[in-house]
């Protein structure tokens, strides 16, 4: 299914909401998947949307519903009557509602929750009390809990009777009498196992759990370490308090690789897609970085006005400025994306500092020679030989091709250590990125240029 | 659990091996989790590894296997007598088989294959003769299939009976006579449905399934958008041939965007570990881009040797060259990635491309004159007026600043139209990034830096 027979659908589903032909709609869409019916309900003419909101059943309007942009949501909840609020939002696992509470205004949210059931509402409100990005925050308090005393058979008729409104039914956890958790068991085992097996002796007891602080990164990595389906959250007194599950994981994951990339960049990360973001939201995300490089630069405007008489006694100097501070940018550049990719797959942590610094210096060294070989081979036999650039000497080309060797090193051992750092003082490794490190790059290699030009050429 | 309990662990588990607390070891072992496990076995010392890997129980043992580096597991196969090596084998799931089979020399592969039950031997190479990264590589074909005409209590029997082999049973696919696929039903329908239900009216039949041949980063998207916990793979006639697992999404998922990262710091992706990849390794996925990049970097001294005149005249001008091409260069890496992440993600395509440039456009417009209305500023207070820059006069800074505005709309431009041309012609986009756009802009930036500063200067 490519995008471009989404665009199609979506026009021939506008056609017949203009010509008023709602069963054939109706057969339409509940063919469909929630997913793509939100891609085409975000994109719809608002005023026919409600219509068509009305036309899907009621699971499928409230998975539909989940899928759909903030924009779309709010425009659909204030033409809701508070009768179809009611039937939608109750419909909803509890961390969807969160999350879309979460991207309303005040007034709308005062309806959803006045809509909701009185035990829905109690657990939305007790996972807004989480902080931004923590496990409570993504977690549903909506899964099976089962007694250690059980036997195979009576868990199962527990799932059958409680499972219809649970986000998961396959992973299942058992609990004391305080709440607090002592085991795991899935479905699977449950049904595999003797009828009168007891819970207690076929459970999962060794079982990993993460506390609601913890950062939603951290619980997502686990999933992609341990291949789970859901992960239990427990309060400081280690007391179940909710679930997440693996689709959860999977957004986090997601997003916060979007965001390293964007950081990466340079950029402030925007939850909203590239099409969808405005002129001046990405102007907003982009310009501060953009400054801030540009304002430092000054460092590198005033190496070169400071050294003004060695480029006036060797003109030729300056044709090679922008080739060695952009392999030095790029060798750090490399250097630390490797690192803050290690950093966030958990592969590589701080306590590894002197290893890593050990590894990008070798590799630093040979990658620095082989520039420099074949810098030297180029600068003889094409710049001196074919194109006569002017005032280009041997011992020119010797200073640009030992500057190289010097500036990769600089550049990899700056570009390796900058992220280790910020993760020592708990600031984003991504932030120390390509950007970032080419600028002080640039000032390192004009400097190490210079000085290694009047050392050779004596100016 | 951080890392470094981990290590301390590993070497109180050492320190048992050593002094042969067989018991004791066992105890710790079956407590702990198969990945975590893996992790330690990855580092032990070769000799006493497969003495711990015996006391592993079976299913533990074949969990653990799987989680392990390729050295490792290699270093254990070669010593394993036959029959161990039948039992871990014919214990693992079919694709984890597969995965390790590719990683294995052809006279390990042959071991392996010969201890393999016909059964899984004929599954194995099945999976074998699918290309590499397609959808048919990365499925398994161990999934519970059912008949439509079965009742809910006869399918729940049925998976009861043949589900312990199965990566999965909370999914199941409804097949017709032909194996063509003709639904799909989760476990949860059965279990909560009346035990008389017939299959076929309660299963779902609007099915997304994908074709053997797919690209692997298009089934792990697909994973991303739709929530779901398995999709049925088919080959050509719509027969179910096997299923991929979401847990092997997430895998997908997570190396894509570490190639993606790679690529993006113009590295050649390895597919191991930052600190597992030897010296000469990495160096050899760094070097090519790097040499590529500075030998292109050979346009850029000739442009500035062509200029020499202009420069001489003028010589000022040389010291604001890396701050036009840093902030050019950042301004295009900004577009690039925002779209190579869009493209990645599904939420950009090349018939976007007006669109896209003419976001850009905008978006370029007013970074450009905000930066250099900042710049010409910082010009006039600080350069002119704090470090008496010599040469740097009002005309001067009219000079950087229009150049800054240019260089910012062509970078920007650039940026976001290379990853688009590659994706149209079938290229990774993620190649078009950082390091080759800050090349190609840097020849732009110098061009319409003397071209402005000849006409406002008359040099």
């Amino acid at each position: 299914m490519s995008e471009r027979a989404v665009v199609t659908l979506e026009e021939t589903l506008a056609a017949l909401a203009e010509g008023k032909k709602y069963t054939t709609l109706r057969d339409i869409l509940v063919t469909m998947n929630a997913s793509d019916i939100a891609a085409i309900f975000d994109d719809f003419p608002e005023a026919k949307l409600p219509l068509l909101f009305r036309l899907l059943p009621k699971e499928l309007a409230a998975e539909t519903f989940v899928e759909m942009e903030p924009e779309a949501q709010e425009l659909l909840i204030r033409g809701f009557s508070d009768n179809e609020l009611k039937e939608v939002v109750n419909e909803l696992y509890v961390d969807d509602a969160v999350d879309i509470v979460e991207e309303m205004p005040a007034n709308v949210v005062k309806r959803i929750l006045k809509q909701a059931d009185p035990e829905m509402r109690k657990m939305i409100n007790e996972i807004l009390k989480y902080p931004d990005d923590s496990a409570g925050s993504i977690m549903t308090t909506e899964y099976v809990s089962l007694r250690p005393d059980m036997t195979a058979e009576e868990a199962i008729k527990r799932i059958r009777r409680t499972g219809v409104d649970k986000e998961t039914i396959y992973t299942c956890y058992v609990t004391d009498n305080n709440r607090k958790l002592i085991g795991m068991i899935t479905l699977r085992t449950l049904l595999l196992a003797e009828e009168d097996a007891v819970v207690s002796e076929i459970m999962e007891e060794n079982i990993i759990s993460v506390n609601t602080l913890v950062d939603q990164e951290t619980v997502a990595q686990m999933f992609a370490k341990y291949n789970w389906a859901a992960m239990p959250v427990v309060d400081q007194e280690n007391r179940l308090v909710g679930i997440v599950t693996v689709d959860d994981a999977i957004d986090v994951l997601q997003e916060e690789a979007t965001e390293d990339f964007e950081k990466l960049a340079g950029m402030t990360p925007t939850d909203k897609p590239y099409l969808r973001t405005g002129v001046l939201e990405t102007w907003k995300s982009r310009v501060p970085w953009l400054l801030i490089l540009m304002l430092s630069a000054t460092l590198t405007s005033m190496v070169l006005t400071g050294y003004e008489s060695s480029l006036a006694a060797c003109t030729v100097l300056t044709a090679f400025i922008p080739m060695l501070t952009g392999t030095g940018g790029n060798s750090g550049t490399q250097a630390s994306v490797a690192v803050i990719r290690g950093l966030s797959l958990g592969e590589v942590e701080f306590s590894d500092l002197f290893e890593v610094v050990w590894k990008e210096i070798r590799v630093a060294v040979i990658c620095g020679v082989t520039l420099a070989a074949c810098n030297f081979v180029k600068l003889l036999a094409l710049d001196m030989h074919v194109f006569h650039t002017p005032g280009l000497t041997v011992p020119v080309a010797m200073v640009i091709c030992l500057t190289m060797i010097f500036t990769v090193i600089c550049a990899k051992t700056v570009g390796c250590l900058l992220p280790l750092l910020a993760e020592k003082i708990h600031l984003d490794p991504a932030v120390m990125a390509s950007p970032f490190i080419s600028t002080i790059v640039d000032v390192l290699t004009l400097v190490i240029y210079f000085q290694v030009a009047r050392h050779i050429l004596q100016i």
